[in-house]
């Protein structure tokens, strides 16, 4: 595993090579929108769900994944974006009063409450147009590259992807479930875009060989996995302060989750290994893995 | 203007190729649906929304476009059927109660009545994605030409187009509105697809001179306004059985209408001479336009 503050260059933490791509992710999620003549309602609540801050964990891996194959980064911008309009789109519906119905999406009213819930449903609709015009625009050595990345996004985003996922989600409420159908569930709902985001990220490079997208799938589903997995974790153990949203939500509608199905204890092991056994997985990738390595260990250090 | 009659071809009539091209629609669109091992409510739902019925305009006029550059039929067919989802998708929308609330679509329950509104939700944000990935999955000898296509359906289901219509028709009910903001309205949420429909048959032939899509977009523009105005003056003169919907349902809410802010008579005059300008464009397409001609013609015709 890369130690952050481990190397060559001299003053380069990697851990600032993130802070810094943050950064460059806010500003540019707080640009890409197309201006409108009758600037309306619509494009604010699009503005609204993408800029309320976040770990901008997608895109982060999009930049990461890049690294890996030395992909440019004016390219990887694009991408970046495509992938967080998708992840906002997917957070706008899934807090609205007929899904999830939250009050609040970190720390802020959801986007249904801050504008209406006809505004929200359409901006959600258009930012998932908006991640797919703007993946189309990328220039790339191969032509067809950009329809292909396109199918991708497209497929993690869809009925057998993170669309499939929350309806899965929503029949599981209340009813019996076992870990082989909420693991089901969140390859779906969550693993999929994560796995999207990585797989693009390569994809952004002038060349990658199938090997390696297959070995990104494969890193990008265990983390996934993890993920959600702390995410559950963290959802036990934290109060709303923090996590800036309801304390154990999903407990409250007896929605299992996994630390209800394997408790605190072995969902926490669980979730450890499988951020260890993506961290292996980078060993093909050499030095130019740093970047992913150091995400990956803030991933599993976070507490929020 | 094409007589549906006249064709040097015994036995052809371009009515019957335009009922042959509608089951074929219907054939494609109950096909159209990735299998799931775990299938599941939301395709049940996508195809719900995508099979009841229905004119079929939008992938007709890919057809008929794809027919006046020679475009192969193959390649229409998955243009066809996006073009046809992103519609979908939108009818499944706008339905909802935090929208239109409407109990009644082609005659039957609306989707999320059928289902419930969580499922009608997803099930409307994943024929968008899937839109995209069918139409991404396309071959055609220029391989940048998939993207492009995409770039341009998306741009017309999105902020400034389809989803950005929508949101102004939200804020126009109540309010005063006069008709240069009723034509922007329907322009953006009804025009702008159509004329993507017909762009996008264009661009499915190997090659099309930019002067000719731009005539496909001011054609598209021309009989998608039509097509508003005589819904407004249908809507205003019908009654439910036929339409398969509430009657004056706009007229209940106080939305503006055509036919209220210019009267039933002006309304029905400026449709017609839309769509007599549509059919004059067609001259420089020749012999080609036949399928188009009619399919405007049938249009024109339409009580319904």
């Amino acid at each position: 595993m890369a130690n952050p503050t481990d190397s060559s260059t001299a003053g380069y933490t990697v851990e600032g090579h993130l802070n810094r791509l943050q950064a460059r992710i806010e500003t540019q999620l707080s640009q890409c929108l197309p201006e409108s003549p009758s600037r309306h309602q619509l494009l604010a609540a699009m503005d609204y769900g993408l800029t309320g801050g976040g770990k901008r964990l997608r895109p982060l891996l999009v930049y990461a994944a890049g690294a890996l194959l030395d992909a440019p980064q004016s390219r990887l911008d694009t991408v970046a974006l495509s992938v967080e309009m998708i992840h906002a789109y997917s957070l706008i519906h899934d807090d609205l009063p007929a899904m999830d119905d939250d009050d609040l999406r970190r720390g802020r009213p959801t986007c249904h409450l801050a504008f209406d819930e006809a505004t929200a449903i359409l901006a959600g609709d258009a930012l998932q147009s908006e991640a797919f015009r703007q993946l189309a625009g990328i220039t790339h050595p191969d032509p067809a590259r950009p329809a292909r990345m396109i199918a991708l996004l497209a497929e993690a985003a869809g009925p057998l992807g993170m669309a499939g996922g929350q309806a899965l989600d929503l029949a599981l409420t209340g009813g019996p479930a076992d870990e082989a159908a909420l693991t089901r569930l969140h390859e779906q709902k969550t693993g999929a875009l994560i796995a999207a985001a990585l797989q693009l990220g390569g994809l952004a490079a002038d060349e990658i060989p199938d090997s390696r997208l297959d070995q990104l799938g494969h890193i990008g589903r265990d983390i996934g996995l993890a993920f959600q997995i702390q995410d559950d974790v963290l959802d036990a153990t934290t109060n709303t302060e923090v996590l800036g949203k309801r304390q154990g939500a999903d407990a409250a509608r007896a929605h299992p989750t996994f630390t209800s199905l394997l408790g605190t204890e072995e969902a926490t092991r669980r979730y450890r290994q499988l951020y260890a056994e993506a961290l292996s997985a980078l060993a093909p990738f050499g030095q130019r893995s740093e970047l992913l390595a150091g995400l990956i260990d803030a991933m599993m250090q976070r507490s929020h």
